[in-house]
């Protein structure tokens, strides 16, 4: 199948029908470029994200796991700046075209993208080693963006959901390690699907000092908001939330997964203490697990009750 | 090296600078989005292209002349909408963290991007072959888009430059054929250095009824135009601009390279009979090499004088 025929038959289809009716999407794939009229008022808000497979998801993996995931990834960035989804782009690059694979990839980015309003509007699909780049784009209200600085001595910080088990999931989605029923389905969700906390975010983002979501590791994620803030942190390792399958599965391993391990895409914020009833208020109404587990200092990072290595995940 | 320090180091120096001063530009390199403020009444056009090393570019090529290629071959994808480069980001998968290789890849970015105004806001570094997903931004006033759209039957068909150097390149630069002096000299220039058609795209913009860019040969990409325009194409062979370069050096296949080769990054635009004289007053003003090469026709393709294969580059 040739290059222009693929992209027209599975990606214009798929997002043609969405950007009718959206005022903001001019032109969409098929011409030199995309066109979009940001809505009054709003700012433009983006994040790329680059996957390789054998690198951020297994060989051979599910194409439609794939597609669900590589969107999820990318609007966690979106949902720590408190941003609406809007649209995306994907450069896509494939070992050959399988419209089978293809079409599989595309039901699973549609399934996570479609809901939220998020519409494919470009990209490129060239052939060499799978290599997904998707930049999603979002609007946002300048007077509400949330940033990684605005985190003060004094300010407490939570993280929504659990921690560690995506980390904890690699040995089994990549093969390496073999486990059944409730613990496959438990651990190969947290791998596939991550929540979205797209709307938690923007409910909370009028009260959060700061925010980002968490890739590569809560004790290496959160250095990017002590560093942009000025700030320290103190973190109570005894109140990372973990879920009951991971502590009675690896009850070694667990905490050290959960503080280091990445893929997790919960959203870590720091907030005024005046801020807690509100904050309490936000996550009970929406059902959002979030758990306070320490406080900004002045300077310095530690982690009571933990000794291990305060390694991430490092790409180099 | 570390992922992130490598990040902050060469691309956030690069970036930060240049942000600076730029009303549009609220957040760069080093939140979870990067944040832009599209100027007031003005729309947003970006396209995503995604290069290969082997496949897009030679194994082992100077990065410098990769970065500059790369940008060249985006931007000219926002000359052919008539936009104003604005932002760009970088999704970039590398073998190896070289620092000497990021600078200088930086370094051939840069020496396109800063004077046009094209400033580095975001992106992602992994691990993997070598692979750049560029994507680039521009602003542009609604009611001067230029669409594949627009070619109208008895509407001038033309090409800025000269076409067929770049392909005619591609065994010199990959070092399949060995040439010296002048005529490598023309070459590696023509594929690593395409000359940038924006401004002469941003005077043409007013009187053109479509334009696109040459990147997978003209044969090829000009029947985007008349697919989108419901139209037809009458090519004179004849007229096709070649340097005295290339049809010295390849008698032969020099036609065949100019109507087929991609790579060339030169316009390809139909204009109607009466937008002549202003079409030929703003070339004649930009020193700007334009050739009417034919006319747009009801329906139909022909090129005249030429019975070769209208095989262009295909990916797959």
């Amino acid at each position: 199948m040739k290059e222009f025929e693929l992209i027209e038959n599975i990606f214009k289809s798929a997002s043609m029908a969405s950007i009718e009716g959206r005022q903001d999407l001019i032109l969409g794939i098929g011409d030199d470029c995309a066109q979009v009229q940001v809505p009054h008022g709003q700012h433009l808000v983006f994040s790329m994200d680059t996957l390789v497979e054998g690198r951020h998801f297994p060989f051979d993996a599910d194409p439609a796991a794939i597609g669900y995931r590589a969107v999820a990834s990318c609007v966690s960035d979106l949902a720590a700046m408190g941003a609406k989804p809007a649209f995306f782009t994907l450069g896509l690059t494939l070992p050959d075209s399988d419209p089978q694979w293809l079409s599989a990839f595309a039901e699973g980015m549609a399934e996570l993208a479609e809901p939220i309003g998020l519409v494919l509007v470009g990209g490129d699909t060239t052939k060499g080693p799978l290599t997904i780049s998707l930049q999603v784009h979002g609007y946002i209200e300048p007077e509400f963006v949330v940033s990684r600085a605005g985190a003060k001595a004094g300010d407490d910080i939570y993280v929504t959901g659990v921690l560690g088990d995506a980390a904890a999931a690699v040995p089994i989605v990549t093969g390496e390690m073999m486990v059944k029923g409730d613990l496959y389905e438990h651990f190969y969700e947290a791998y596939w699907r991550p929540e979205s906390r797209l709307i938690a975010a923007m409910a909370l983002k009028r009260v959060v000092s700061s925010m980002l979501d968490l890739s590569d590791g809560l004790v290496q994620d959160i250095q990017h908001i002590l560093k942009a803030s000025g700030v320290g942190a103190h973190i109570d390792s005894s109140l990372i939330p973990m879920s009951e399958m991971l502590k009675q599965w690896q009850p070694d391993a667990a905490l050290q997964l959960a503080l280091t391990g990445g893929d997790d895409y919960e959203l870590c914020f720091s907030a005024p203490v005046s801020a807690r009833e509100e904050v309490s208020l936000i996550t009970q109404t929406l059902h959002l697990p979030c758990t306070k587990i320490g406080q900004i200092t002045e300077s310095g990072f530690t982690v009571e009750g933990y000794d291990g290595q305060f390694e991430g995940w490092q790409h180099f």
